[in-house]
């Protein structure tokens, strides 16, 4: 992948291309690298999800603000937003970390990204920054939204599902065991469309449901 | 000192003065109290002061840039800029803290300093609040810049000295002692105006003196 294409995928065009060319350029390739950027990326991210958060959830106190931002912008979130970029394609690493599988590197693409973020700020402003931010983690700020609201595994799910344009999932006992008092169920959760199936059990049909919708998410998040 | 006054002092007017009394109430004094704004208002401050001493020091490495954030950010550099504001005679706080003297206690101030600043970006936008930050400032950040720079006392305290239109001041050998090759100087710095003494010794007649003003300087920014 190019730098065009990459600009095209984020939805920013860079006025000045050698900024964002620094952005993508780990130390070990040379002297122009993102380390400067990714400070001030890593600190103009943190401003933004605390904003986003802060009026996405005007009844959480300051505790739990801080604890969706950590959530939001730690090296694991950032990775996965890299990847769906397929940022490390557009990675200029050195001799070493190539050989070594940098491109991968969950630390390198996190890093990058939040030097992206940076490099935006810089070439077009406090506003290009923020909307690109925003774009990018609509993802994860919606599963936010749904964890925060209390949605149960079963409605999850379907909501995945129907973002996706898939057919909703069907589920199927496949055991019951114990005496009438502790009876334990075992449920299948079937995606047949994504030939996705995964089980769970619980004391109760319901709850044996909900252990396997769960599975199901988690899942079809990687 | 009123909210109007302290909305001159700062160089912002609110649109919406209620944003202004909750960044100053205080958890102690009911419920629309200011810790949501403090958790905004961090962010903002730690992003702005990001971006500025990216671009003031445009050599510094991403660790000196961290370190120098850290130093300006921090609860002490808050309370010194909320104490020239005044900004303990306009908060809000509970009865016990009243008695306490919560208005003048470090956490307090900082805190609602930094609620101040995510206040003015809900009021009136990134740049407004970006510009109050800078204003307020001003102070700390020169000094970092001098720092930087790598000006010696005598130097930094001349400086000082002339900001302030202040005479310069004078250096009195005080005493010598010690055998010629291992020679003992004590030096008083005088600024007459100020009624200001500091004592420096060292090795040499030059050493003392720095040391006189690195104290000097010291003492005024007290």
């Amino acid at each position: 992948m190019d730098a065009g294409r990459l600009q095209q995928v984020i939805g920013y065009r860079f006025a000045q291309p050698a900024m964002l060319a620094q952005a993508l350029t780990h130390r070990s390739h040379g002297t122009a690298h993102n380390e400067r950027l990714e400070f001030l990326g890593d600190s103009i991210l943190n401003f933004v999800v605390a904003a986003e958060l802060f009026i996405r959830f005007s009844d959480a106190r300051e505790g739990e603000l801080s604890r969706l931002r950590a959530n939001l912008v730690r090296q694991e979130a950032l990775h996965h937003i890299a990847q769906g970029l397929c940022l490390g394609e557009c990675l200029r690493l050195g001799e070493g970390e190539l050989k070594s599988g940098g491109h991968t590197r969950p630390s390198i693409l996190a890093d990058a990204l939040e030097a992206l973020f940076g490099a935006i700020f810089l070439d077009g402003g406090f506003a290009a920054a923020q909307q690109t931010i925003l774009r990018l983690y609509a993802g994860a700020l919606s599963e936010v939204n749904a964890k925060a609201s209390g949605k149960d595994p079963k409605t999850m799910l379907q909501e995945l599902l129907q973002a996706r344009h898939n057919a909703l999932p069907k589920y199927v006992v496949v055991s019951t065991s114990g005496a009438a008092h502790d009876q334990r169920f075992e449920v299948e959760c079937v995606i047949p469309e994504l030939s996705l199936r995964t089980i769970g059990s619980g004391s109760s049909r319901r709850v044996a449901e909900q252990q396997a919708a769960r599975r199901a998410c988690e899942q079809l998040r990687k």
